[in-house]
């Protein structure tokens, strides 16, 4: 308002005293109903813009300065040079078609974004390496993988910059190494969602302005060069953070509660996993052309990820598997024919062998493939059998087990592309889904999707929505052969690592559903807490954390999530999307936010005789 | 493979000694797999085919036969002798587009089906009055209508053709009535049902050669004159069955399984019925123009009907839904406008508040509309309140109460259209499904849907389906708002009675799942057997009786069926989609048998548990 008569004064488009007026009449006809004091307080910062309009005078040398030099140029790959900076610069629309010769297919480069230093942070996290107990809760929260654990060897220790800090590593088993901190700041985007999760005593994260706190540049490139570890391991979520995300400087919101989930995905599964990606919020910061956060691995492997659309993410990817399937099925009959050769040497039916046992297995069949790839060039064959070990090593992209994955959110997998998911998912074949509930049409502006609470404000349901959510897992769990999830990584890190790992393991379908708090929410605490409203989510029976593996003969539901301890009403009023019900339908709310309660609590005791059914 | 042999020895279109070899050869090929006696059955035919032909001559005089005299034609229809008799005599390529001015929009008449004689039985029914007991059942099963009973009073008695069966009317309150039963020969396609659940001590019904039993064409249109007593309502399926059916002599197959539950449907709610027919085999029998089996009452009336694909037929209802309901609102508003004039004679105020009380009532909304617009038509209105009473009136079709339905198959509401029906029922509105489960594309030849049961053979499933039936059922039920039943006709009529009258009086959204065995399922005892099928299904635990009733608040889940009585695997051993997977692929008919048994055993534990926690 104050800037808005500034203009108005400054402009004179229109009288300045008839500007005013309108502004005024315009304050009353807007505010009026929000009462007296917020009428006043706009009326006066109309005057306030008017009255406080005070020249400056630019200095007459400004006229005469010289750009500073620019920096010496980096090499970058052709399609950063070519398509990447002239499409930030706002000049895409410049760009010849011969730019784009070799991806006339819609293929495009990993690792992108790595090249779009965005620079917007006000404020990025401090890390104190004394207080520090080396978690990694820090760099698994960030939405953006701009934090990043290592562990150093001697060598990397002496060949570290200046001014790098580190520490020695804690642990039993990590005893030989030094831990080391880096953090992006140009990559930041000042969430603090790792300052807040944070659970050091007086935190080793603490959110300062960046002026106070800049990072070396220097200091997190070499970062990136620190080696992979043994111990780099998804065995829990500590080892799983020293493990290159391949997912990274996204275009999500800050705080985004997607991207931790399938940030998690890539270092649990990294290049052996294929991915479709369903339209909605994970294609919005997933492909924002010419940005591509995927990114790839010391080997340059990243995962094989490509977009669809929401009708047909689940048939696109039951398509991916039978492909990979198929080819796998075409060099298996290949290995099986070059090890019925007489001729053949030992040590490659040997490595074949291996390679039998191990086809399914996702950890052990990669290297049984290498190592069998390895006989095979080693052995000198003639004839036939040479034209076959010619053909298999031409195969060697699909000699090893991949793992397929359906990623979307609720609008996919609930609404539009639910009919398609249901028929794949009835098929019992080996896919799985990671589907991140924002219960809401992110992208498209928080338009009500079925996954929408009973209660919440949202497009198409501005009077709070009348129905309950649809229970998905529920619906999948009537097929008794699919394995389903809960899990909510704000309230348990280690039933989310817990459930991914099992939902890869099953040999059929899968579907892990994720809770995702978004800025549609409206967290009143801010987009930092969005890791502690995943938590109160669960402690107030919101939100339910269970596992059912059909292949757990013994007990396959399990339930996660202990008895509400935090009133069901009170989380709801830590979020604008209810809260904003209470304030403009307060009978409305109070009605459904009753009837929600009630059925949460239902929802709860029906998990609890499922386990104890289960257990029969 | 006689009359092949016999063909080729008249037509010798290749010599004859060479057609013989290749015949045998051909035997050999294709019979061989079946052993000895097959293949040597076969070739004999061969050899009789061309040994038993033997030259007939044709009396000289047939020469000069002049065409008997055609029948006095009848008045029908313009659309009958324009259309459907040029149509039925394969000349409807010859009718000019001008032949269909004012049906542009594809609005066909209804009851056309009653003009197509097609005179294909070759066994009737015979009725034996003196052993009928009068329950109707046979009524109630016949595929196509052709059977109907009435009640008489004594003009109706008095008027009757010369030997017209008739016996006095069984029961207390219909002691003063005359009992007929009538069957149109014509119309009938010899499948039995009647005749096989009739059941009376001795069979008040046999099949009977045509030649033995042609009923007197006069005497059933007699039957079609005889008025609809006040008794005919669906209060029971005896009494159901005095009601005209709305749906008669539709292209459905003998015995077919489906017809007569959407035949009693429409007994059950007549002219006040919406429904939207998805593709399928109801489509196909429902629609082949120009015979529309769909018909009217003794006022003209029918189902609004219309048909619509398998991908939207969900929500082509709901529009039609919406429609109505817009519209009816519309008249309220008027009349609450009219009510509110000072000048309004007090009796159309009267009439008004009644059926403002009835306006949701299926049964009483009717009267109450009729006695409103006599009130408004007798009273002397002027100005606006004419204006108004005029509208009031022009709305005469959307004062009453109407009833939404939609009727498909299980490839429409388990497979293609399962996405709009998930979608439509997530929304609280109230329609209602009566979906006619034949487990299998019967219309386009026996593909296996998500209903086809683990093991039963089907196009797409040679060698058995290997996923088990999707539970539909279960997961409607998931949303906890939504009405869901289970039901068999064959297995208990009176179960079917009250779960569709529930499902309609449900203001949310219903659905009634309905056993319906097919031609495609091979049942061993034959098409006449489909009632008892549907029993046998239901004593085996293959299907399962059950009621969910969100508004019953004491007790929602009702399981109707007892404990399975009948083996499960003789009742698979009974019909050939089971038998040819145990004769084609006896090991895996084995596995999958048994594992199908213990799952139905499974499933029937969980209604009874779900009925137990129901109770609480």
């Amino acid at each position: 308002m104050v800037l808005q008569a500034a203009f108005f004064k400054l402009a004179e488009i229109i009288p300045v005293d008839e500007a005013v007026a309108l502004m005024k009449e315009f304050v009353e006809k807007t505010y009026g109903k929000k009462g007296k004091t917020v009428v006043r307080l706009n009326t006066k910062a109309v005057d306030a813009g008017i009255e406080a309009t005070k020249k400056i005078d630019i200095p007459a040398e400004w006229a005469n300065d010289v750009d500073e030099a620019a920096p010496a140029k980096k090499e970058v790959p052709a399609f950063i040079e070519n398509i990447l900076v002239p499409i930030n610069q706002q000049k895409g629309d410049d760009l010849p078609v011969s730019a784009f010769m070799g991806m006339e297919d819609g293929t495009l480069p990993l690792g992108t974004s790595a090249y779009e230093k965005r620079n917007i942070a006000i404020e990025v996290p401090a890390w104190d390496a004394t207080k520090c107990i080396q978690c990694n809760q820090c760099s698994l929260v960030c939405s953006h993988g701009v934090i990043r654990p290592y562990l150093m060897n001697e060598e990397e220790v002496k060949a570290a910059p200046e001014g790098f800090e580190m520490v020695k590593a804690k642990g039993a088993n990590l005893s030989e190494y030094t831990y080391s901190l880096q953090i992006s700041n140009m990559d930041c985007t000042s969430c603090g969602s790792c300052a807040s999760v944070c659970p050091a005593k007086d935190k080793a994260l603490v959110m300062k302005p960046i002026s106070e706190k800049e990072y070396d540049q220097a200091h997190w490139e070499y970062g990136l060069t620190i080696s992979e570890k043994p111990e780099a391991m998804a065995t829990n979520i500590k080892m799983s953070q020293f493990i290159k995300p391949l997912l990274e400087f996204s275009g999500a919101c800050g705080g985004c509660g997607e991207t931790p989930y399938i940030k998690l995905l890539t270092q649990m599964f990294g290049d052996k996993m294929y991915f479709a990606n369903a339209t909605g919020c994970t294609q919005a910061w997933g492909s924002a052309m010419p940005c591509v956060p995927y990114t790839t691995n010391k080997d340059g492997h990243g995962p094989a990820w490509s977009n669809s659309l929401f009708e047909n993410n689940a048939e696109f990817s039951l398509g991916m598997m039978l492909a990979v399937q198929q080819q796998r099925i075409g060099v298996r009959n290949k290995i099986e024919a070059l090890v019925a050769m007489e001729d053949v040497p030992a040590d490659v039916k040997a490595a074949a062998d291996e390679w039998f046992n191990t086809y399914d297995d996702l950890n052990a069949s990669e290297p049984a493939s290498r190592a069998l790839e390895k006989a095979i060039k080693a052995a000198s064959l003639e004839g036939e059998a040479e034209v076959l070990a010619k053909r298999i090593l031409n195969s060697s992209d699909h000699l090893s087990k991949k793992t397929m994955w359906m990623v979307g959110g609720d609008g996919w997998a609930y609404d539009i592309g639910y009919g398609g998911l249901d028929h794949v998912f009835s098929m019992g074949v080996d896919v799985n889904v990671l589907l991140v509930d924002t219960e809401v049409y992110s992208n498209t502006g928080g338009q009500s999707s079925k996954a929408t609470q009973l209660g919440a404000v949202a497009q198409f349901a501005a009077a709070g929505k009348r129905s309950r959510k649809k229970d998905l897992g529920a619906l999948m769990m009537t097929y008794k052969d699919v394995y389903v999830a809960q899990v909510s990584m704000g309230a348990s890190q280690s039933q989310l690592l817990k459930a991914l790992k099992e939902a890869e393991a099953y040999p059929g379908p899968s579907i892990v559903i994720a809770y995702a708090p978004c800025i549609t929410h409206g967290i009143k605490a801010g987009m930092s807490c969005v890791q502690d409203e995943m938590k109160r989510a669960v402690d107030s029976g919101y939100w339910s954390l269970y596992r059912y593996n059909p292949s757990n003969t013994e007990q396959p539901f399990i339930l996660d999530s202990g008895e509400p301890k935090l009133d069901f009403e009170e989380f709801l009023a830590g979020e604008v999307r209810f809260a904003a019900l209470k304030k403009d339908f307060p009978e409305v709310a109070e009605e459904l936010f009753a009837e929600a309660k009630i059925q949460a609590k239902q929802k709860y005791e029906e998990y609890k005789q499922m386990e104890a059914a289960s257990r029969e």
